[in-house]
């Protein structure tokens, strides 16, 4: 990452290559809904808007949506997204005929109209049982969707079946203050207590948002090693709160940053949240200093990975993947380099999805000269348009 | 604005036509000292590392910084910038050769090493009237720096000296608390009560960041119609605060949007700012619903044309100047349009720099095909790293 002294003729710098970035919790095929979310509470928006249309989603219509976030994705240097949603066929043959790594965690809820959680744990661990270590760049895991939406036992079984199969488990937590305060009153606990006392956290537990904790449930994540998928942007948005990112990096606690789904986001540009997570920290702090830049482009790489337990990807090393982004060295934005340091800092400050010219998953070359490889973009903004169009209307009779 | 089914072989969106966007507080010519603020708190930053660069700058220095900012600002799609510098012959000549439109307000400061604040008005102002209505794209303003680094009878003669020009007086404002308590213990009130005591505020003034105003300051500036450049990012980026954005629109105000000088911010990235508006006023307001996305709109266009009194820019309308931006309309951002405003809010939510394909100020064409027209940027680029290297190195002797 050294800028010296150009020769004349040759480019100041030709280019930055980067670790592929890692959005550690997302859901993708929601290009779908995208918007449909603008400008109204969380719960109001699950409830009013998000449910009524997903359960009139197919497979196919997954598939396309999927395609279409996988263009978006790797327009934006992300190579690896873990995905909650269900249609987990569609997302699996998107994923694989995007070339995206993926893992895939299929959603279990508890919502009218929908099937029975019990039904549905027994799909997805079929899913499981199917792929799981059957493709280089899918992991497949098991997601519940959170203690708002499934009812206790629902969790333990969850929990039980992830840990027979040491799959990841990923869930939401502490989104919400409203969530926070209806289970403290249910309960007489918090979230993670909940969950830490049924035995939840002793697999491998990615919490999403994780919004709304006390000190106590941090050494409880602590204790249990729970990873966190922090979503500085989604939580902003729709005014759910700002997450404790620096006391959950202070603890040692693997975090990871996450778009969360594009109809409440509404993007699934990574580089934004990776500045949004330093700058909701600084004000939460009062404090400039607060996640310097090498910090902050660790989150979307390295400590990505670790979130997810991945130890194949987010940095360039000899015993990982090739996952891999090529940005372009001659943006206004990556000069001047001073001392070493400015250029990592310009990357994290200045940098973003206009700068992506070149990605590889797992070696294979996905986009070439801003172009994706595999992916017809201009068909899959066709079927989410005409899909989307279908979806937002009532059921008829 | 409408997307209609499109037909077989047609694109689905051709392409978006929105007005140039307006950066309404801005120190272009540090692109030469971009990175050099990171992690550390303001007074610092401009004691210890800026200003004692910034007085070994030259005119030609800040032509290049000007010059590398006009590449980048064009990039983003801004078309307009309110720069508050010193060299303005520099940032003057580099304007003109790239064609952009600008509010140019050379500043006034009191620190040492500079000229003393008297003699730098004069020169000011005789820049003014060489300049004022002499250049279609440039007008030509005066900044007094602040009430923290001028004592009372300057920014008593600055707006004098702008008054009878009837020339716009740009000048920072209750930026740190910090800076607002001393002057509160030195003066028995706030920035803006002092300013308007003094007369300071019946000229048409833009007060940049205005983070730390009470009701009685919000008051105060709603009654001397006084214009506000908030600059969400970098008062976050610096740990400043968090400007009071909603209770400044619905009062009223002229608001628009700064990203303020790359030195700290680091980008001219306009479209971060229209986002970090919304999400740090959500943030503040615990609500969802504050800022939707045709507000957000107008403060990057209509609303920074306001605060900088420009009634040319700012909208696509036959009495405005052809000030365009033309985004490209096949990114996966984009899609899908089920209603008529979600082509708005993806504009807002996932806009950006890759969009922008073409880019004219006053009619005459500077970006084609993502290209700069008139700047051959990789000359800039090598000038301003050439230069940030001689200008970071403390002089010898």
């Amino acid at each position: 990452m050294s800028v010296g002294p150009a020769r004349e003729g040759e480019p100041l710098l030709p280019g930055v290559l980067l670790p592929g970035l890692v959005n550690c919790h997302c859901h993708s095929p929601m290009t779908l809904f995208r918007g449909a979310a603008e400008d109204m509470p969380l719960q109001r928006f699950l409830r009013d808007v998000l449910w009524p249309r997903e359960a009139r989603l197919t497979d196919e219509d997954v598939y396309w949506g999927m395609t279409l976030a996988c263009a978006e994705l790797l327009g934006f240097g992300v190579t690896t997204t873990c995905e909650m949603y269900v249609h987990e066929e569609g997302v699996l043959r998107a994923v694989l005929d995007a070339g995206t790594r993926c893992v895939l965690t299929p959603g279990v809820m508890d919502v009218p109209g929908w099937l029975s959680w019990r039904e549905r744990l027994e799909r997805v661990c079929a899913f499981h049982d199917e792929h799981a270590g059957a493709h280089e760049t899918v992991e497949v895991g098991i997601a519940a969707h959170s203690a708002y939406t499934l009812p206790l036992d629902a969790l333990d079984e969850v929990a039980a079946a992830a840990r027979e199969r040491d799959a990841l488990v990923h869930i939401h937590v502490a989104e919400t203050s409203d969530e926070c305060a209806e289970l403290e009153a249910a309960e007489g606990c918090s979230v993670p207590a909940l969950l830490a006392r049924r035995g939840f956290l002793d697999g491998r537990v990615l919490a999403a948002h994780a919004v709304w904790l006390t000190d106590d449930d941090l050494r409880i994540f602590r204790e249990h090693d729970v990873a966190v998928a922090h979503c500085p942007q989604a939580n902003a948005k729709l005014a759910a709160g700002v997450a404790r990112l620096a006391d959950m990096l202070e603890l040692g606690l693997r975090v990871g940053l996450g778009t969360d789904g594009p109809a409440g986001n509404n993007d699934l540009d990574l580089w934004e949240e990776v500045r949004l997570a330093a700058l909701l920290a600084r004000v939460r702090a009062c404090d400039a200093q607060v996640l310097a830049a090498p910090e902050l482009l660790a989150l979307a790489t390295r400590g990505g990975a670790a979130a997810l337990g991945l130890a194949g990807v987010g940095a360039i090393e000899p015993s990982r993947s090739a996952d891999l982004v090529l940005l372009r060295g001659d943006d206004p934005g990556l000069v001047p380099v001073v001392v070493e340091r400015d250029l990592l800092s310009h990357l994290v400050w200045s940098g973003g999805g206009r700068l992506v010219r070149d990605v590889w998953v797992a070696g294979r070359q996905l986009v070439r000269d801003g172009e994706c490889v595999t992916i017809d973009v201009e068909r899959a903004r066709r079927e989410v348009q005409e899909r989307a169009v279908r979806l937002a209307r009532a059921p008829s009779g």
